[in-house]
């Protein structure tokens, strides 16, 4: 962005108001004089802001061709005022401790948090204008490519839980007052994960969250559920335990009162309920159905009947001095060891190695999905209560949470079952938008988990991980294996992800060996080996078996051991392919997207690529024992000989 | 399963008290006398049919060495109650139109529903200690292995969404007064998904749908976050508009009373909650932490204490008679036809052939997650208001819903952005184990959208998809081939998703042509081909311009429309590698789980693979033109051609 045109301090800094009865051009900054004012804004002046943003909301929609002005137009007034009278922001220091933070749920309305930053004097009017355009960080949905977004929006219903783990941090961890607003839609209401962040809110009695919601009555193609029924949301939030303020979303007066109750209220969040009309103050698109997402048919008309371009300027209130808390003081434990040929889960060493992360590294925070007995993560709850966060069965607000405190500096890994990740999908992916490195657990993958069936198994978490954008997927297959893993995590620069099994299984390796990202292991080898079985996880180890079972009937094979299965490690794969000519890849996943797949990958450059054979779960598994799990579904070591015999047998491979 | 122990229609049918002081063995069914016995059960005969439910818990996941008895033991006299007084069912007939539904939401809960079942008569002491057994359809979470069985459970808050399908299916479709009762845990009350469905459910006045919540106030790990509040459960739905009753869980009298307050309530749907306690009637378990998803440490004195294993046989009320409804007549329109050159969006294309489709089959529902102006699911919410669902922004809940209307035997299509139906992913994933062949639409793909950013690309679609067991993936780049896919996918057995672009194209193929599910298109080949490029939706046209560049600089490439991803045209990609060489696909997608990994799997039986070269969108991309976008990914024809002429410069292709 261009440069800053008013000092952070501002102590001189003014309220011109720059009012015109028709449009001035893009003006920019408007100029800075001394002028002793009150601390607040007068109403009307509250009421020219918010007719500033909507004009600014209408030029930059047109400018750009595309957008939603009128999604911003009912909630400029609610902004106007926070901008004024709330929000405390230092503009020249986005990482000041103490900012309150301001997240624009309904991220469709873009333009109005850009006209908020031209109002605050950090973008001026031509920056306003590049809105939506190739390289401006003005993105149709906001981005944290602009230094005051924490994280990217745009998909419904993600704000307030964000919120939720952001407001957590502020509580529990940073223990400053700062305040979390959050501005939403009406529409987004109907998603479950605004209900999920509503419960946790109140049961975290998160005074310093106050969710404002923008009522405007109509959605993307027609009217809401509950329209201007401003109660109905009140007796919701009420039953979860929410203080409520039910306003005219408009009156600035009001809403002014509202946001100052809400930032008195003490022992719960607040919820301001506002009564807005979708493209207020134009009246060929106010509170009309069809208008959603586009520009106005008329911008110059709609600019002049509100008032034209305005240069007003908010000398934002900075954030109170931050007292530096005094670290807590670290115990630091020794990293799990364990003895090679001990039976142990990767669960269980995930757990322990994530304890002892969490000595040495005061950031590292643990979510759990009210499966921390199960995933392990209450090894580490028991050894950090303090940094330790349950969020019962509400996988999307476990996630989010996660994103909520990558964003106020904490290292947060969020567990749960493989299978149940799915769940929060769009957050994770969100989450890569927002440039949040959040570390994830998955726990129970595969059908080697037994005898509780296809829906508690993890079988398409490999998929899900390896297409998100800067992702690291990682699937250790013994104790110190994982170990090691977990302390990589926390040097992830993106989105990690942990594939941890219920059952134990032997540990093959030393406690001090070394796992780096994006490696691999080579378990056996030898001169003659026809076939390379690319493992990782529970299958490893049948793949070692099979090796064994093979030896005896002198067949060769090689076992590699892919426990970095995103980045895969491409130069091992192109050194098994040349020894070995051909390769098999053996997974407790679907074949599609996961182990396989990944191999493929790494012949992806034109060079010419082995033969491959894939063995993955096909079937639907039922209940059965782990055993007979695997066997069915073909990965165990007596499924894998089979088909290095019937490869070796039919000359397929040399 | 075994034979059926009893008639059908059981007008003998008997209520054989069969306690017994001690374990009696696995006795099976009883003797079937045909007693006079009043209509309904007795207040002591209820509870005895809970304590049979308990003892038959306790001994299934004994014989198991697995499973959740203690989480059955607690809804036991609901289910009693329910069974013995409430519920309308033709065991011999699953099918029967007039059968009330039941959902075990809490799917860990199994035990219980496999006691039913023996108390049911349909399944027999044997077959219920096969439960968790390889082979057995008593899974460790039910599945419709078993007949009775609608939807598979097991991932939490899934139960009260499909029920919400059901219910609208009763209401608006088969209009037919069946009861959907589903069985749910306190615990799963934190999912969003329950909170969608708990607004759906009284926005649509689903008066014939009953929530039965079993707060038992013990999650996996410990108490939840309401405990025994049972108010606050109430308070909450009761805000959302629902009718409660609170009641004590084990007071099979206030129980009986509840249910017919429910079956009694007109215009809102009613919530049971239920105060009971987990591992109710064995004191070393009761209400006691630590004993979740386990079998009792002692279960033969467990079963002693239940007061022994007993053979009472429900006779359960069958269904009234359904009048057929006279089918609603069609009036039968053209699917449309395009002409070719003319430029139309794939989203476009699909609205107008699923209302098409509609006029021919009347089973054919749409589910629109408020975005069907932008989907175009309006066009066959035009045709067939009768037949289109809105769910608001609400995305579980409407895949949920579509697997509810499936299980009534209904065609759903359920449609929202493609970057949207992740948010669905734990219900399309569980929607395979259920055998639900519910067909998904993604609009909106990939970068071509342009400038509204990455929050709204579906960019990781195709992966997630692909990777569903079943599933079929198709993704056309024109109209008149959009249109004859929706027409398949009425056909498929599975899981289908269809994946539409945004922006308007020129229609490729003629009106009358053939797009088999499993096929391809060579759109371009000559003799001398140097490469293979595989393309899908936007990126075929992409590719026809490179390949005219090209040919103007002499090189010739292929073209081959790879319009089914799943499954792949495994022949023609091997003829093209024959001819060719060298295969270079292009997608708008992440580079993982979409085209380049289906086309390598293509390769995956060990035969000598092709070269691949790929490109996908690697970067993450901010607003720009559909044009620029397509360019900043690599994925334009300048891109297609560069990437080739640096293959054939450096004579990696020959």
């Amino acid at each position: 962005m261009g440069t800053r045109g008013v000092s952070g301090r501002r102590p001189e800094a003014v309220f011109p108001l720059g009012r015109a009865g028709s449009p001035r051009g893009d003006g920019g900054r408007g100029t800075a004089a001394a002028d002793e004012r009150e601390p607040t804004m007068r109403t009307e002046e509250l009421a020219e802001l918010g007719q500033q943003l909507r004009v600014d909301a209408v030029r930059a929609a047109a400018a750009a061709g595309s957008g939603h002005p009128t999604s911003a137009m009912s909630a400029a007034d609610l902004a106007a005022v926070l901008l004024a009278h709330q929000l405390r922001y230092d503009f020249d220091r986005p990482d000041h401790p103490g900012n309150d933070r301001l997240i624009l749920s309904k991220g469709h309305a873009s333009p109005l948090l850009y006209a908020l930053y031209r109002a605050a004097g950090v973008i001026d009017g031509a920056e306003l204008l590049t809105f939506r355009h190739d390289g401006s960080p003005l993105e149709g949905h906001p981005t944290p490519r602009l230094p005051w977004v924490d994280v990217a929006t745009g998909s419904l219903g993600q704000g307030l839980p964000i919120g939720v783990g952001m407001a957590l941090a502020g509580q529990r961890l940073d223990r400053v007052p700062y305040r979390i607003w959050v501005l939403c839609g009406d529409s987004e209401m109907a998603e479950g994960s605004v209900w999920e962040a509503v419960e946790a809110a109140a049961y975290e009695k998160l005074d310093h969250l106050t969710l404002i919601v923008d009522v405007n009555r109509l959605g993307q193609r027609g009217p809401t559920r509950e329209g201007w029924d401003l109660d109905a949301y009140a007796r919701r939030l009420d039953a979860f335990g929410w203080h409520t303020v039910e306003v005219d979303g408009h009156d600035v007066e009001a809403v002014d009162a509202a946001f100052a109750e809400a930032a008195a209220t003490a022992g719960r969040p607040t919820a301001v309920l506002a009564r807005t009309r979708k493209g207020r103050g134009v009246a060929e698109v106010e509170d009309r159905e069809g208008f959603h997402g586009k520009p106005l048919p008329h911008p110059e008309q709609a600019v002049e009947e509100l008032g034209g371009v305005r240069d007003i300027r908010v000398d934002v209130a900075l954030p109170p001095p931050v007292t530096a808390r005094p670290a807590t003081p670290l115990r630091p434990a020794e990293p799990p060891r364990y003895r090679i040929g001990d039976e142990v889960a990767t669960r269980d060493a995930f757990g322990e190695a994530l304890a002892a992360l969490g000595s040495v590294r005061g950031d590292v925070v643990a979510l759990d999905g009210e499966v921390g007995d199960s995933t392990r993560t209450e090894a580490f709850a028991r050894a950090h209560p303090d940094r330790a966060f349950e969020f019962y069965i509400a996988e999307q607000q476990l996630v989010a949470a996660a994103v909520g405190m990558r964003a106020r500096g904490y290292l947060p890994f969020a567990t749960t079952f493989a299978a149940f990740l799915t769940r929060a999908h769009d957050m994770i992916r969100m989450a890569a938008v927002s440039e949040a490195g959040i570390q994830l657990c998955g726990s129970h993958a595969g059908v080697a988990i037994g005898p509780d069936g296809p829906s508690q198994m993890g079988l398409e978490d490999l998929a899900m991980m390896r297409a998100v954008h800067g992702s690291t997927v990682l699937y250790p297959c013994d104790a110190n294996q994982t170990a090691d893993l977990v302390r990589r995590m926390a040097q992830l620069p993106g989105i990690g992800y942990l594939r941890t099994s219920r059952g134990a299984g032997p540990v093959l390796y030393g406690p001090d060996e070394a796992f780096p990202v994006g490696g691999s292991r080579l378990l056996r080898s030898g001169d003659g080996d026809r076939v390379t079985v690319v493992a990782a996880g529970v299958t490893v180890h049948e793949a070692l078996k099979a090796a064994d079972l093979l030896a005896g009937a002198g067949i060769g094979v090689r076992v590699l051991d892919l426990y970095s299965v995103k980045p895969v490690d491409t130069e091992a794969l192109e050194a098994a392919a040349d020894a070995t000519g051909c390769l098999m890849t053996v997974e407790d996943h679907r074949p599609e997207g996961g182990i396989g797949d990944a191999v493929a990958s790494a012949f992806a450059d034109g060079r010419p690529l082995p033969r491959l054979v894939r063995l993955a779960v096909r079937t639907m598994p039922g209940s059965a024992t782990p055993a007979e799990q695997l066997a069915h579904a073909g990965i165990d070591a007596d499924s894998i000989a089979a088909a290095v015999r019937l490869l070796v047998g039919a000359a397929v491979v040399r």
